[in-house]
């Protein structure tokens, strides 16, 4: 082979890895799971199509990564819905700021309502309403 | 003075003090910047009257705390609205969990949309809305 060919032969090989890979990524992220849990929910949350979520994910996270995914997207569920829990409460300017409530009890809030959401599967607006309720009521005592 | 004199006039005199207390604490919180920073919106929140909310400032606050609270409320707004801004964006998914996003790019936009908000008086849907797209661009880049 001349040079050129050696070259032609490694750039073919080079996308046929690419296509290999794209097609492992794409096994792992057209399971039925990934599609409920990740790729319904954020492609509509940006507007996009799922295949046009699925390109993100495949374009910016590898092989090990994917893999990793959805076992930390199920473990990091509890602590991301307190965060939003958090914020949606206004718990940054009650408790952290005015601190007139007690980390104790926005934590025990937190739970009861994360834990409603994703173990009882009521709503997260109508958990953040009774949460409320319950905030009040700490206030009040 | 008598056993039960004593015990009345010491009684009194901490109605006294309280009442003293109080006035003062209520002339913190009675304030214009008070009232349209805190006590309208957080009553509004809980759906409770402005003089509940103040009541429930008054007996869960001290005169120290009262003082400094409205410095800290402004000090901690771009750390809140910051704080909201990752909830409702979903970042704790996106860049926490999934790494599809770097932390300095969050914090970019995160910073942006709260210097809209905070400085410029852009609504915080609206600003939402932009982040959204903002955070599309990040990701189909």
């Amino acid at each position: 082979m001349n040079n050129e060919d050696v070259g032609k032969a490694r750039d073919e090989n080079i996308t046929h890895e690419d296509d290999v890979l794209r097609i492992m990524k794409m096994r792992i992220i057209d399971s039925y799971r990934w599609k409920v849990d990740i790729i319904e929910p954020f492609s509509k949350e940006f507007g996009i199509t799922e295949d046009e979520f699925k390109e993100i994910l495949i374009k910016r996270l590898d092989m090990a990564s994917l893999e990793a995914l959805h076992a930390r997207y199920e473990s990091s569920k509890h602590y991301c819905i307190k965060e939003k829990i958090h914020a949606d409460l206004k718990l940054c300017w009650l408790s952290d700021v005015m601190n007139v409530l007690t980390d104790e009890q926005t934590e025990k809030i937190k739970n009861k309502l994360a834990k409603e959401v994703l173990i009882q599967g009521k709503s997260y607006d109508e958990a953040i309403e009774d949460g409320r309720k319950d905030l009040l009521e700490y206030l009040m005592r």
